[in-house]
C-alpha cells in the first residue's frame, strides 16, 4: 500500500513538476575543493568525489556543485577565491593540501557566508568549520594492533614499516605498539617508509635481509604495502608471513576478498570519505536533523566477509 | 548546460523507470525506535523522526521505514525483537531509553546482521553499534559559558539551574563553569531543577527570594527556562537579568527569534538529531562514502540572526 501510494505520488510529479523544479527550486551552490590526483589516496579523492557529485546533483536538481582539484596550496587559496567571487557558493567542502597555509583562504569564504565542511587535514585554527569530517588514525592503529594480537603471540616476529614523521603517523604507531603490548609479539625494527611504495620496498629489502625469521609486516598504508609485497615475493619468502597495509586501496581490498594468505585483511582510511562529507553538506540544506559537528569515521577491519563494501573496481585507487 | 541534461535525464526517467523502481530495486528496511514522547525533548525526537522518515521515504523509493515508540525499556527491547523477527530489518537507528537494559536487545539486533545507530545515549558496552550520533554536553556547557563571559564581568551576578545528578550534567556544568573562570562573574548558587519545568519555576523562585541583585540565569535546559521565565515574571523582575536555557524547544526559539531581551540566546542540542542518524544510515546503504564511526554534533550557539535555522512550529518541542 505504502509503495503503491509512492508510485502514485511519483507519476504525478513526472506529470507537471519537471518545469518547476528548474524555475522554482532555489539553487544551492556547492563548492569542492581537493588536492589532484599527485599520489594513490588522493586519486581515490577524486574519484570518489565526481562519483559523489553525479549521484548528488541526479538526487537534487536543485544542487550544482562546482569540484575543483589543485596542484598545490597557492592554487587551492586560488580556486578558493573563485568559489566565493566567481561562483559565489552558499557551502564549500575543502580537504586542505596544507594546514596552514589554507587556514585564511578558508575563513575567507567563511566569512562570505558559506558553511564550511573540513575534510580529514584540519586547519591551523580551531572553530572556522562548521563541520569536520576525518578518519581515525589512533583506531586504524588500534585495529591493526588486535589483528597482530589475534594471529600471533609469544616467541613470534613482526616488522613494521612507518610513514612520514607526523602527528598521524604517531597516533597510528603509538596505539598500535600500545594495542600489542603483553601479546609476546617482539617488533624486530620499525622504519619510515614515506607512505610510499619505492620507500616500502626498499626498507622492506632491508628488514628482508636482517631477520631471517619474520612471521607478519605491519605497512599501515597500502602504497607502502605494495612496496613490501614485491620485495618479500622477490625474495620468496610470501609463505612465511603476512602483511597488513592500511587504507582500502582496490589492488589491496582485491587480494582480500579472494582470500590472500599474503594479504589477510585490510584497514579501512578511506579516500571516499570525501563523498561522507559531500552528503553531510547537502543535508545541511536538504535534512531536518542538524550536521554542524565532528564526524570521526571508523577503521574497521576489512576481512573476506566485508570487502566487497569496500571495493571500487573502477577508482584509479 | 549541466541543468538541460538533467532535465533530460528526468524526463527519460519518468518514461520508462516508474515500474522498474519498484520491481527490481532491493527493498531496504530500517527500523528506528525512539522512547514514545514522555516529556518535551522526546516529543520533538518523535516528530523529527517522523518528518525524516516522510522526507527519506519519499526520496528513496526502495527504502522502508519502521518507526516504533515505546514507553519503557520493557517494551523497547520488544520492539527490537519484533523488527528482527517480523520485520528482518537491514539497520537499525536505536535512541536507548536507558544504556543498560537495552545493551543485550541491540547486540541481539547486530548478531541479525544488521546495520546498527546509536543515537544521544550510549550502550553500556563499546563495540555494538556502526555509528554512534549524539550531541556535545561538554560543548554546551562551553558556549553558555562564552556567552555569558560576554556579556557579565567583574562584579556580575548569576544563578545556575543544573538537570539531574549524571554524567551529562556534570560535563555541562564542569564545562561552563571552566568557561568563565577569571571572568569576574559571581556564581552566587546552583541548585538541580531535573530538567523539569516545575522544578525550575520552584528553584528560581527560592533562589529570587534570596538574592536581590541577579544579573545572569544559566538554566542549561529549555525545559527548566519555561520554569524559570514563570517565577522571574510573576517576580517582576524581567528587566533585571537574562536567561539561558539549551536543547532548541520552538518556544524559547520563538522568543530569541523576536529579539527577547530575557531570553536572547539558546544553545543547541537538538532532539532532531534523530533526523541525522536517520540521513546516515540510509547513506550507508546509497552513498560511495562509508558513514561507520562517531558523529558528534556541535551546539552552536542560536541567535536572532541564525534561529529560524532551528525554529520549527509544527513540532510539539
Amino acid at each position: 500500500m505504502q509503495s503503491k501510494l509512492r508510485l502514485i505520488a511519483a507519476a504525478a510529479l513526472c506529470g507537471t513538476a519537471l518545469a518547476a523544479t528548474a524555475a522554482t527550486a532555489q539553487e544551492i551552490k556547492i563548492g569542492v575543493s581537493i588536492p589532484a590526483a599527485t599520489h594513490g589516496w588522493t586519486g581515490g579523492v577524486n574519484w570518489h568525489a565526481e562519483q559523489a557529485m553525479a549521484r548528488l546533483e541526479a538526487a537534487n536538481p536543485n544542487i550544482d556543485i562546482i569540484l575543483m582539484a589543485a596542484d598545490g596550496p597557492a592554487q587551492q587559496a586560488n580556486d578558493l577565491e573563485d568559489l566565493v567571487s566567481i561562483h559565489q557558493i552558499d557551502a564549500l567542502v575543502v580537504l586542505p593540501f596544507e594546514s596552514e597555509p589554507l587556514t585564511d583562504p578558508v575563513r575567507m569564504v567563511k566569512q562570505s557566508g558559506a558553511f564550511i565542511t573540513v575534510v580529514d587535514r584540519g586547519l591551523a585554527q580551531e572553530g572556522i568549520e562548521d563541520v569536520y569530517v576525518a578518519g581515525n588514525n589512533t583506531a586504524l592503529g588500534a585495529v591493526s594492533g588486535e589483528y597482530f594480537r589475534e594471529r600471533l603471540g609469544e616467541g613470534d616476529n613482526i616488522v613494521v614499516l612507518r610513514g612520514i614523521p607526523t602527528v598521524i603517523d604517531d597516533e597510528r604507531f603509538n596505539a598500535f605498539m600500545e594495542t600489542i603490548e603483553g601479546s609476546g609479539i617482539t617488533v624486530l625494527d620499525n622504519q619510515y617508509a614515506n607512505w610510499n611504495r619505492d620507500d616500502g620496498f626498499e626498507v622492506m629489502q632491508d628488514f628482508l635481509s636482517r631477520f631471517p625469521d619474520i612471521d607478519g609486516v605491519w605497512a599501515q598504508d597500502d602504497d607502502i604495502a605494495l612496496g613490501v609485497i614485491e620485495a618479500v615475493r622477490q625474495a620468496n619468502r610470501e609463505d612465511e608471513m603476512f602483511i597488513v597495509g592500511g587504507a582500502g586501496m582496490k589492488e589491496i581490498i582485491q587480494m582480500v576478498m579472494e582470500g590472500s594468505e599474503l594479504v589477510p585483511v585490510d584497514v579501512l582510511y578511506p579516500p571516499a570519505m570525501i563523498a561522507t562529507a559531500m552528503d553531510i553538506t547537502v543535508n545541511h540544506f536538504t535534512s531536518n536533523g542538524p550536521v554542524s559537528g565532528e564526524y570521526i569515521l571508523g577503521a574497521p577491519l576489512i576481512t573476506p566477509d566485508n570487502a566487497e563494501t569496500y571495493y571500487f573496481p573502477d577508482s584509479t585507487f
